[in-house]
């Protein structure tokens, strides 16, 4: 079963739930699917126009790489779920004898990774969004440009909230190296990202004066 | 037809279409319905907490107030849309004659009241989601606390991109009286709520670390 097979009734009444799943990981994914999707439209309704024929073959690039991110984006807030029991469950795992102590910790540290790398993925999908709205607001019709603005918006949030997630799990990882590795990208993606998304919002905001 | 009885993956793929709706209006209601289902994930998962016992009616209120509110911006996202047709049509008008300039201004007057009553009406239910996670971030489960900080950035979000719709209509309006006061409460939102977000983010983001 996908939630992305639920309908947005379901999914918000279920996201609202004391249901372990879906939660803020899979939440930020489905808003990164919207940018995502905010910045195909803006390609779709771009592309044909006389005014931009000169950025045709760029926007077309652009369309497919936002197709397959919206796509991807929704995998990953199914993802985001999968990982999340595994997790729930070797956290309450007992730890009373040694062999116990021994065996959770390789649990823990398993099902850690697993549920660090699927937010980073987030992060890195959005980032990616982030950056073609940033690129597209030159380059779209003034009909849509208010969408760029939205697109961005969205993917900054799912951005920076699948960050929460890297570092719940990075803080609790006992390979440090690993986690300051990711720990080190993700705030790498926010520096460059984050911004990029607020420039894009203001450049919009500016046009639409 | 609600576009909330389509899946996820119907929605999204509707939005990423040349269809003139859903648009980026429609998309931010569904962000910040996003934001409340999370706050009231949030209550959901805190109420009963013998820590939290001293909070349960607050966090009652404020699960109501997170309900309701949640139902509110999938009202909006529909809204959005039927505003919008009369607005593309409205612009569409002819205006040769002195008869039918005086029309189209008479009819673009109104729907433009119309199409900034709705997105002003996002930001304010966002606004008000944003409040609640800020009070939310104090007296909830220390297991839910990085879903405030998620649901906080999905509200932001969509305040933010509410907002442009507002100022493109209101930049239209003949009514300057009118458009300055939605202008007015719009910007007064953003800088009272906007900040109220990034400081629930970051004190979540400290209480992880």
């Amino acid at each position: 079963m996908s939630f992305n097979d639920l309908t947005i009734n379901e999914y918000t009444d279920k996201l609202a739930s004391k249901a372990p799943v879906p939660g803020g990981g899979g939440a930020s994914a489905l808003c990164g699917a919207v940018g995502a999707a905010l910045a195909s439209m803006v390609c779709n309704l771009t592309i044909g126009k006389k005014k931009f024929a000169e950025f045709e073959g760029e926007l077309n690039e652009i369309l497919n790489e936002t197709q397959r991110l919206q796509a991807e984006l929704l995998r990953l807030s199914d993802e985001d779920a999968k990982v999340f029991e595994p997790l729930a469950k070797a956290y309450s795992l007992p730890k009373e004898t040694q062999e116990e102590i021994e065996f959770k910790a390789q649990v823990m540290e398993k099902v850690l990774h697993n549920a660090t790398i699927v937010p980073l993925n987030i992060m890195r999908a959005n980032a990616q969004v982030i950056r073609l709205h940033y690129r597209l607001k030159d380059i779209s019709s003034m009909l849509v440009i208010s969408d760029v603005g939205c697109g961005a918006m969205a993917a900054k949030s799912a951005l920076l909230s699948a960050s929460l997630n890297v570092f719940i799990n990075t803080k609790a990882m006992a390979n440090r190296e690993e986690a300051e590795k990711f720990n080190k990208e993700a705030n790498e993606l926010i520096a460059e990202c984050s911004q990029k998304a607020d420039e894009t919002f203001e450049f919009v905001k500016n046009k639409l004066r």
